[in-house]
């Protein structure tokens, strides 16, 4: 039946093999690209209505930005152009004619945005100002992976500029935590929260926070990130206003992103061997009802789902055998699956089947009302979020020396450890252990004078580490 | 105050002002590309949400392809390949390396699909297959215009295979007129339906359908297409599935879309020289509400503007003059104002204004409720329908020769004429008088035995035709 490999013997054929079952990619022309197929497409639709509504309550506006922007422009700031230039994708003729100025596929439009924002703040009355697009990126990627690694890639990017660096800082702050927020109660994934090292920092910011989440293979997956990027970028742009006192000044600045890795992230924290489990809010489809009597749904359970704006479901009156069909839904990953057959309409019940609990139970069709579904949905979401972070917490190690940091790692565990490391030695790390810094941890607060568990330096900082896609 | 041009003295200048007026774009980096600012925006994603409802009735689904064609692939399909390759972006670099297949940043996705569908479908069981993507394409253009034409735009793009030629044509059928339905009952646009003669067909159609929008200066706008493929694609993609009775054929393909044109559109039929005006279906908020007394507001009118799903709305309470905020949202084409001042307080009431009929008056506070807001935002929207109705119908002359085809074009008429010309023919027509054919007339049937006005050739057809965007 299921053609889903075993995540224990092989985790990244596990991997893939839920791509395909569950219909949720092909791969494009174009090495390292995919079709997002419909499925698939509906989750990341999903996932931006629910995430755009939080932008909203950030102040944040929609708008959309060019995709090609002059390799001239590109190479103003030093440390970015640095950061993207072996990646770029770049067009140098248009038909048969070549360009004198190459022009280049969008990595990220920091620049296309402060050339806008050069033009259109011309005073405090103008800021802030937060902008954010949906769109596509380009980077391209030699080990690709479908969601996780790919050239192109669909993501939102906020870029926002303010009067202070308090107010920048503390929104690059705000941003983070609404990631967080959204990875915990939309999509039941537990996160670490923390500050990038220097050497994993986004190039051209001062600042980059992240939210890591722990794959169930152990490693850890970068989920979303909120940069501050101070006045580096507007000075080389020059973002200048005129301030309260009719003076002028340079902006601060700020960019947010999170991508199509989330499907990624939700396909490694939540699947199992049985195929795609998706938490409810993002699901394409919450219910799937089972049956060859659709007159009889119409009238029984129909208008209970149509009076649910919140839920969306699908009837499948096929003639596949009830088993494919039911198969066919657990590889899905549709949450709720409602099984009607003759014995259940002699009986007056439905059969209802919870992908997360893998229960099957009966249920007196006068039972089955909003409010059983709405808790039935929302249990099954929390014990998602509670597995997640039992993982995630039994997966943490705390350090003390390399030796317990390469069994950790082997083990495939997420490590906590004093650092206080250069770039060169988290290189050195990273040949030694395949292990990066993932961030500086926020929560658990760092002892004064502890050395660093790698250098034996003073004034370390708790750190954590893993590998990671 | 408002800068807007006259369209009468300049209606280009007209169209631009307009453009900076009402806040919708900026220029973007790259010649003939533009950035949507977040009001226009928002106006795209309404008629995106709006025709996304009529394209899931089709039974068409969202899916997302990959940007970027390989340049061997495109050329698969000759006269595909010929009507594109002089406006092709073309990647041949990957950081400094060059590519030895060149990339195509997609101008359609046809060649995506095709090869989709290849792969896909293989039996009559995965037929029709209904695809859809909203996404960004590119053309290089010489003469750009914001939302008419540029060199990177926004559209849907929806492919379809069939079983049979029959069902094909039926679909793109079908689909144009739910393109004529959407412009006339959500943008308030009254649009000619018909067929594209040869000459003006997409390259690689068998028969081209589209919508012809009449823009206050006379000239038409292209404002939706649906293409019969027949088998032209399939055969050189070689898509084939299994039959019922397990031989195998080629499938019948059609593809349909409309585009950030359509925000040309609008504002060519609807708006005046006061600025701005929208159907209130897709405009970014049906009501702004100017008052300096927000807790007046919060305490009478929001409850009621809350508990209506489908309206959005805005408060203004800032401190600039009421005239001034009055004046800003008029060239903002925000159809229903809401002015509540001292005096307002006072009586109990609202002074309203309704953009589309420019008229200021009041009402009693207890009688602003739902009904009055519906109704009265729907019959701005038949107001705006009607007077567009009655001027492409005013606009619409009949002609039986040259001299009467060129006043009536001098004149920014529409025309209608017999005719039954060549591509050669229609090419000369256009270098005499700079109009085009649009379409073939379907709602005036065409007399037997008529003589072209043209050629005087025999078995011609009524014709639409003028100058166009």
């Amino acid at each position: 039946m299921s053609k889903i490999v075993s995540s224990k013997k092989d985790f990244s054929k596990w991997y893939t093999s839920i791509l395909t079952e569950a219909d949720l990619v092909d791969y494009g022309l174009v090495k390292g690209t995919i079709v997002f197929k419909p499925y698939a497409w509906k989750i990341w639709t999903n996932i931006q209505k629910e995430l755009d509504k939080e932008l909203k309550k950030l102040g944040v506006e929609n708008c959309c930005f060019p995709l090609m922007i002059p390799y001239s422009e590109f190479k103003r700031e030093a440390k970015h152009v640095e950061g993207f230039a072996p990646e770029l994708f770049r067009i140098t003729k248009i038909g048969d004619k070549e360009l004198s100025d190459d022009l280049v596929v969008r990595p990220t439009s920091e620049i296309s945005f402060c050339k806008y924002f050069s033009s259109n703040s011309k005073s405090y009355n103008d800021l802030p100002m937060k902008l954010n697009q949906w769109c596509n990126v380009f980077r391209v990627e030699k080990n690709t992976r479908p969601f996780l690694r790919t050239s192109e890639f669909f993501w939102q990017e906020t870029h926002a500029i303010f009067e202070t660096k308090k107010e920048a800082q503390q929104f690059a702050l705000d941003f983070i935590r609404v990631y967080e927020k959204f990875l915990k109660e939309t999509l039941c994934i537990p996160v670490i929260v923390g500050e990038k090292t220097e050497y994993e920092r986004f190039a051209g910011a001062s600042n980059t926070y992240t939210i890591e989440a722990l794959m169930k293979d152990g490693q850890a997956l970068q989920s979303g990130t909120s940069h501050f990027l101070d006045q580096n970028f507007s000075k080389n742009f020059d973002i200048k206003y005129q301030t309260k006192d009719n003076s002028f000044d340079y902006v601060y600045q700020t960019s947010h992103g999170v991508s199509t890795r989330l499907i990624g992230a939700l396909i490694m924290t939540h699947s199992d061997d049985n195929g795609l489990v998706l938490p409810s809010k993002i699901a394409p489809f919450q219910i799937v009802v089972i049956t060859d009597d659709v007159d009889n749904f119409n009238k029984t359970i129909k208008p209970t789902l149509d009076s649910m704006n919140h839920i969306d479901y699908k009837v499948d009156s096929t003639n596949k055998s009830l088993g494919i069909r039911i198969g066919k839904y657990e590889v899905m990953g549709v949450p709720l699956q409602f099984i009607i057959g003759r014995k259940e309409m002699e009986e007056k019940t439905v059969t209802f089947y919870n992908r997360v609990l893998k229960e099957k139970n009966s249920i007196k069709l006068e039972q089955l009302n909003k409010e059983w579904i709405d808790k039935t949905l929302s249990n099954l979401d929390k014990t998602l979020y509670d597995n997640a972070s039992k993982f995630l917490n039994d997966s943490i190690v705390e350090v003390n020396n390399i030796e317990e940091f390469k069994k950790a790692i082997n083990d495939k565990k997420m490590v906590l450890a004093y650092w206080s490391g250069s770039q060169e030695d988290e290189k050195k790390l990273k040949e030694l252990t395949q292990a990066t810094t993932r961030c500086i941890s926020w929560t658990k607060k760092s002892e004064k004078d502890k050395k660093c568990f790698f250098t034996n330096k003073p004034n370390a900082q708790l750190v954590y580490f893993a590998r990671s896609y």
